[in-house]
C-alpha cells in the first residue's frame, strides 16, 4: 500500500448527515431489487474458506513477486489459467515495462560499542555499498529537524533517523525521503528505524528515492529496538560504529504484465466497474496481506458473481496490477491503455488495505455518486461492512481516479496492518478466512449492484477531483 | 523461564476462603506496623526509572549472557562492582562451572517445492550438521502421536513438528524431547515449530536433550509461519526439501558465577530473605525480559530498601542466579553452598517471569506461610500486586524449595511473555519503565516485611514439599 489516494479515514459522514435521505429500515426503491442477490452473495462467499484457500496456494507456491522477478510472472501465468479454469471472461494480461531492483546479499553490524547483529532490509531502489562495506561512526537523530541542527556533525558518518511512529504518511518520510536529507548533511550512507508501530525485531523494507542534487548513498532500515538502542548508546557517549554491506543494484527495466478477467455486461459490456489489488510485492516473506490478498478477494468477488449466474447488466472486471510497490507502472499502463474509453470506467474499487475484518470503503467522488454508494453499501449490514467514509481510494486505481472515475478503498479493520506492512511476517497465517470471505462479499455486493443499477454512477465533478 | 516449578496459577485462594482470617481493611497487628514503610517504598520504587535505565545499560552494554559468554562474565564483574558503588553488604559472586554450548554460523533453506529462506535458531545443546549442511526431504507431523503413527515415513528424513501452541509445558515438549522422538524414528534432523503463541516470523530458541538410546541428531526451531507453510505444502502433495546448516557444539565446562550482595539482618543476620532472577541469557536479543530484569528488579529492591535506611531483622540478599537457561548449575550450586545452613533460608522469591505489571506472587510454603504472605500482599494493594495464589517459585530458587524453603516467584501481567521468550525480539524496549518500578515496589514490600517480621515464616511442612 502507498500513499497516493489515502484510504485512512477523514471522517465519518452518516447517510442522514450528508444527504438527509433515506434512514435505516425504510424502503429503498434503488437497493431493495439487490437484497436477494446480496443475501446469496454473502452467503456463497462465507460458506468456505475458499479464497483464503486459494491465497495460500498462490502466496505459499510462488512467494514473494518483486517487479522484475520470475517468481512474479510465473504468478501472474498461474493466476491467468486458473481464470480460464474458472470460466471467466476473456482472462488476459496486458505487457507493462516494470523497474528492476534487486536486493542482493545484504547485512548490518554494529562494531562499536560492541559488536552485535543488525537485522536490516535494504530500502527499495538503494544503490548498494562497495563489496568491503561501509563501516562508519553513526549520527543517530529523531527527525530531519536534528539532522538540520546537527548536520556539521554527520559529515562522512551513517546518518540513523530514530523517529517515534506517528502514522505512515508521516512516518514513512523517512524511509522516501531520508537518502537526500542525508547526503545532503555529507552521510555516507542512511539507516531508518523500520516505519511501523511494533515489531519483534522485524526490519520493514519499502521505496526509497533520491534526487539529482545530492550523491545516492545507500539505504536500509534496521529494527526499531536496535535504532531505540543505537540512540541510548549515543545519548550515553558512547561512540556508536556500523559496518553496512549491501549488493543492491537496479537492473534494466523489466517485462511484466497486468492481469484481468471479466464477467461481461449482458446490457453495457463496454461500462466497467473494475475491482482489484496488486500482484506485485517486496521481496520479503510472501505477500500474502499486501497485496495478494487483495488480488485474490477481488477475483473471488468476480467468481462468484459469475457462479450464482449473476448477470450485471455492465462488465464487472478484476485486474490484478503489476509493480505498485516501485513505480506504479500497473496502474498507469492500465489507464494509458484505455484512452478515451476511461470514461467507460463507471467506478474502481482497490482492496490494498489487507483483508483482514471489512469495515465498509473509503470512497473518492461526487456527492451524488457518494449518496448512491452509501444506500447500496446497506446491503452490507449483515457482516458489518456498511460504512462508507470519505476520502477513499487506493494506488494503483489513482491513475483512473485523477480520470474522473469515483474510486473506493476496501476498508477494514488496520490495527495489525503496519505490523507486516513490508516485512518477512506479511504470510497468508496473518490473515483469517472469514475475514478474507467477508472482504469477497464485501467487493462482491458492491461491484454487482454498482454495475446492475439502471442508471450509471455519476462521474466525479470536476470540483472534485 | 523453565518449568522446574511452575509459575502458572492453578487456583486462587481468597485469605478468608483458605484462613478465615482478616477480611481487607479491617485492622492487622501483624501487618499494620509495616504500613508507612511499605508507602516510603512504593513512592521511591515509582518515582523514578532507574531500574529500566539500569537495566537498559547491561543489557545494551553486554548484550546477551549465554553461559560460558564472556558477556557473561564481563556482565557480571559490572554487577559487582555496581552493588559495591551502591553501597551494598557484601557483594561478591560465587564461582560455578557452566556447560559451554556455541551456536556457530547456521542457518536453514526450502530447497523444493520452491527456494525460500527459513530464519531458524539451533536449539541449545544440539549437535552441528557437516560443514555442508544436511539437505532432505521433511516429514512434517502435529505431535508426537502422528509421528508414531508415520515413523516407517520419518527414516533419512528431517521431522518437523508443527504442534498448535497451547502452553509452554506442553508444546515446549517438542521443543524439549522432540529430538529423541524423531532420531527413535530414523530421522536425520529435527525441526520444530517456535514455541510460542504468536511471531512476526519470529524463531524461539531454547534448550533440547538427548538421551543414551537414539542418535543425537540436530535440532532447530522454524518459525511459526514457515512451519504452517510446509505443512500446507505436504498436505498438497509437494515434496518438501529443506538444507540444514548448523555449527553448533558443545565445549569442556566453563567458569561462571552466581553474583550477590545483601543489606545485612539487624537482630538475626544469619536468617536469610533471598530475591533474585538468572543473569545467564540466550544468545539472541539481549535476555532483558528473560531475565536481566528479574535480577534488576531484584537489586533494585534491595538497593531501596538499604537507600530507604530501613533496617530488616534479617538479612536479604540479592542474588543473580547463572545457567538458568541450560543447566540451573547456579541455583543448585547456590544451595550446595549452604549445606545446612539452608534451613536459616526463610523464603526465596524469584522473578522470571518478565517485568510487565505485577500483580503479585505465586507461592509454594505451608499453608500457615502463605496465609502470613497474603496479610503481608496486602500492603501492596495500592499497585495492584496484592494476590498470592498457589503454587508457586521459580527455577533458580527450586533447590532451596526441594529443602523446604518456602518459595515464591513475581506473578506478572503475562500476556506477551511467550512472544518474546528466547527470541531475537527480547530486548529492554519490551517493558515499561512504570511496570518494572512496580515490580521492584512489589518484591521489596515483601521481602522487607518478612525479613523483618518477630516470627520467622514457617518452612514447609514435609507433606507440603
Amino acid at each position: 500500500m502507498k500513499l497516493t489516494h489515502p484510504t485512512v479515514v477523514c471522517a465519518v459522514l452518516t447517510l442522514s448527515a450528508s444527504t438527509g435521505l433515506l434512514a435505516q429500515g425504510q424502503p429503498d426503491p434503488l437497493v431493495d431489487p439487490y437484497r436477494e442477490a446480496a443475501t446469496r452473495i454473502i452467503a456463497a462467499a462465507t460458506a468456505d474458506s475458499f479464497a483464503w484457500q486459494r491465497l495460500a496456494r498462490l502466496t505459499d507456491t510462488f512467494g514473494h513477486r518483486l517487479s522484475g522477478s520470475k517468481s512474479l510472472e510465473q504468478a501472474i501465468d498461474w493466476i491467468v489459467a486458473e481464470m480460464r479454469r474458472d470460466g471467466l471472461d476473456n482472462p488476459r494480461t496486458q505487457p507493462v515495462m516494470v523497474p528492476h531492483w534487486v536486493r542482493g546479499e545484504e547485512s548490518a553490524e554494529l562494531i562499536s560499542p560492541r559488536r552485535h547483529p543488525l537485522p536490516m532490509l535494504g530500502l527499495g531502489g538503494s544503490i548498494g555499498t562497495p563489496t568491503k562495506g561501509i563501516t562508519a561512526e553513526v549520527l543517530v537523530v529523531s527527525d530531519f529537524d536534528e539532522l538540520s541542527t546537527r548536520a556539521a556533525e554527520a559529515k562522512g558518518k551513517i546518518v540513523l533517523f530514530d523517529p517515534e511512529w506517528r502514522n505512515y504518511g508521516e512516518t514513512g518520510r523517512y524511509r522516501r525521503a531520508g537518502a537526500v536529507a542525508a547526503a545532503r548533511a555529507g552521510a555516507v550512507a542512511l539507516l531508518i528505524r523500520s516505519v511501523g508501530p511494533y515489531g519483534i525485531r522485524t526490519p520493514h523494507t519499502g521505496s526509497m528515492g533520491y534526487d539529482g542534487t545530492v550523491p545516492r548513498i545507500p539505504a536500509a532500515a534496521i529494527t526499531m529496538e536496535d535504532a531505540m538502542m543505537l540512540h541510548r548508546m549515543q545519548d550515553r557517549g558512547d561512540r556508536v560504529v556500523v559496518t553496512l554491506r549491501m549488493q543492491a543494484k537496479t537492473l534494466p527495466d523489466a517485462r511484466s504484465r497486468n492481469v484481468m478477467a471479466e464477467v461481461r455486461g449482458s446490457e453495457r459490456p463496454e461500462e466497467v466497474v473494475v475491482l482489484g489489488g496488486h500482484i506485485d510485492s517486496w521481496d520479503v516473506g510472501t505477500g500474502a496481506m499486501d497485496d495478494a490478498g487483495g488480488v485474490v478477494a477481488a477475483w473471488e468477488a468476480v467468481r462468484l458473481i459469475q457462479r450464482l449466474g449473476l448477470k450485471p447488466r455492465r462488465t464487472i472486471r478484476v485486474v490484478g496490477w503489476t509493480n505498485e510497490e516501485n513505480g506504479l507502472r500497473g496502474g498507469r499502463a492500465y489507464r494509458d491503455s484505455l484512452g478515451a474509453e476511461v470514461t467507460n470506467h463507471v467506478l474502481a474499487i482497490e482492496s490494498d488495505a489487507g483483508v483482514f475484518r471489512p469495515k465498509g470503503f473509503g470512497m473518492t467522488g461526487s456527492d451524488s455518486a457518494v449518496a448512491i454508494v452509501r444506500r447500496v453499501a446497506r446491503l452490507l449490514a449483515p457482516i458489518g461492512a456498511d460504512s462508507i467514509t470519505t476520502p477513499g481510494g487506493g494506488a494503483d486505481i489513482g491513475p483512473l481516479m485523477d480520470q474522473g472515475v469515483p474510486g473506493m478503498g476496501l476498508w477494514v479493520d488496520g490495527e495489525r496492518y503496519f505490523w507486516y506492512h513490508h516485512t518477512p511476517g506479511d504470510m497468508v497465517d496473518k490473515l483469517d478466512p472469514a475475514d478474507v470471505a467477508r472482504c469477497v462479499a464485501t467487493m462482491a455486493v458492491l461491484a454487482y449492484v454498482i454495475a446492475d443499477l439502471p442508471e450509471r454512477l455519476p462521474q466525479q465533478e470536476p470540483a472534485t477531483r
